[in-house]
């Protein structure tokens, strides 16, 4: 049996596991904290060192007969899968990494590098909610809010790799600045420190809610799992926060529909705890300002491979790129 | 030597070519109004009786061992490629018109049929601005905005054949109502209609202009063409009207730049000849609002077959339809 090592770096945390070749099994999965602060050189050590210990994992349970045929990275920011390197990485503080021939040259085995929200969207279309569609729209809604476009089963990156940053599209063209220097992206509405900030801002104007209870008046303590869990709990305000996202992820996700008519939209990430209360008022949302015919083509859905999307997504860029032409 | 006919139908003018297999040249090339009021039959038949001149016009020029190899057909409307049906062309009064066989069966050549902007965008890769591009956004601002994205030369359709509608994406959450039903569709501010609307708001709201002198007083007079000439003629609140134009514009922009990172972006229509008046703000406000590496990637260019992309583009969609597999 063949597998493929998948690997997800992130800001918070770096999810490491192996895939087999078909997608047809995960194994040794592990997760650590990224040790942002010890800088790249503790990062790379780490990120080898799991990807080891899996390996070890996976032998131990399929025997030695298994075959790693390579490495699949996933990792934040601009990059250049070409070359493999980061270009810029704000929350790892990283520029010009050579992420993936680094990882390569001390596993011993081939690698390869995209976008972090490219690998969830394309292994959300490999094994998870967004199988066997034909046009796949991404959102994966964490800190920040990423995107990925999936065609014919191939991840679409543009001209020049940067395909897919919907989180920075406008939906408010004279509204709330955006971290990335543009004002109303969906990002400054939607991301979860955004939809965390929008409910303390409520609540400081003076909103009537439950939500302090939860952090014994420390409004810091807000995030935006709280705000979710408060709206499951049925309080009002926080219903409220979660009906304004959707509304802001509304007119991006019908943005897409107009855009790309695909048949699968797919949002991932911690937001869709917020089941129902999310993407009752979200479907309604794009049914009201995308077109009748498109709407009807899509499928809105929550990702289904929590936590392992990346790693799924990771492996199938590698073979993708490794197996298929390195394209 | 083999010739596809391009046939460009809108709402307002049909527009009529031979244009050869390869490309290099266009003959026999006519335009009239269309005949809406008539119903479908009476479009239609002007349709084949262009055709017909058309075929025979350029044979007397290229004499009789020229070969005609078919009919590519642009229309407004969503439609159904598959089965060459128009099923809704508001302005033209269509519902569920069977066009592509009307027109083949008429003419008796094999016919394909696509969306008109569809078309002009793929015109202008295959002949125009955006030739040897790898990834175009393209955008035809007329009565209303179109658009149409072409990746590796084919045309982007989506999931059912509506990609591309691009005139349709929300750039104010909150805006005006856009006649798609939709709020702040950037159609609603940068249409040639919208462009007049906003004119005459201004004016009525007591804008200091030349514009009423263009028309002696009669506001209702105003189009757009009108405004784009009192702008290059310096007036001051009609370039104010054509700068605010380039913001609705350029969020849009930014947002295609941003989500698919395309190496050409095309603006086709009649605004293109507010000229710089319309193109340096318009960069301006795209470099203000989309990821630096993207807007590095991407060149925003006036499209370059006035009046001719449509049929370039419908003649290219018929060669890539019927030539290159029917796909």
């Amino acid at each position: 049996m063949k597998a493929i090592i998948g690997v997800d770096l992130g800001g918070t945390n770096i999810v490491v596991g192996a895939v087999a070749e078909d997608g047809n099994g995960l194994y040794g999965l592990s997760t650590q904290r990224t040790p942002a602060a010890g800088g790249p050189d503790a990062v790379v050590e780490l990120m080898v060192k799991m990807t080891r210990e899996c390996m070890e994992e996976t032998r131990k349970m399929l025997g030695p007969d298994i075959e790693f045929i390579g490495v699949g990275i996933g990792a934040p920011g601009p990059l250049d899968r070409n070359r493999g390197i980061v270009l810029i990485a704000p929350n790892l503080g990283w520029r010009d990494m050579p992420l993936r021939d680094r990882i390569s040259e001390a596993v011993g085995l081939p690698a390869s590098l995209d976008n972090d929200a490219n690998c969830a969207i394309l292994g959300e279309w490999w094994r998870g909610a967004a199988q066997g569609a034909k046009v796949v729209v991404g959102l994966t809604i964490g800190t920040g809010v990423g995107g990925g476009i999936v065609i014919d089963g191939k991840l679409f990156h543009g001209a020049s790799d940067i395909a897919g940053e919907i989180g920075h599209t406008t939906v408010d063209l004279n509204g709330r600045r955006c971290k990335c220097g543009n004002y109303g992206c969906v990002e400054a509405y939607a991301s979860g420190a955004a939809i965390a900030a929008r409910a303390v801002e409520g609540l400081e104007a003076g909103a009537s809610s439950k939500l302090p209870e939860y952090v014994n008046g420390d409004l810091s303590a807000i995030d935006a799992q709280l705000v979710y869990r408060a709206a499951r709990d049925g309080d009002e305000f926080a219903r409220e926060v979660v009906r304004d996202t959707a509304r802001f992820l509304g007119a991006t996700v019908a943005n897409m529909v107009n855009t790309l008519n695909p048949d699968v939209v797919v949002v991932c990430g911690g937001v869709t705890l917020a089941g129902d209360q999310l993407f009752v008022p979200l479907r309604e949302e794009v049914r009201r300002r995308a077109f009748k015919p498109a709407v009807a083509a899509c499928r809105i859905v929550a990702g289904a491979l929590t936590g392992t999307a990346g790693v799924y997504g990771a492996a199938a860029t590698f073979k993708a790129w490794y197996c298929d032409g390195k394209e």
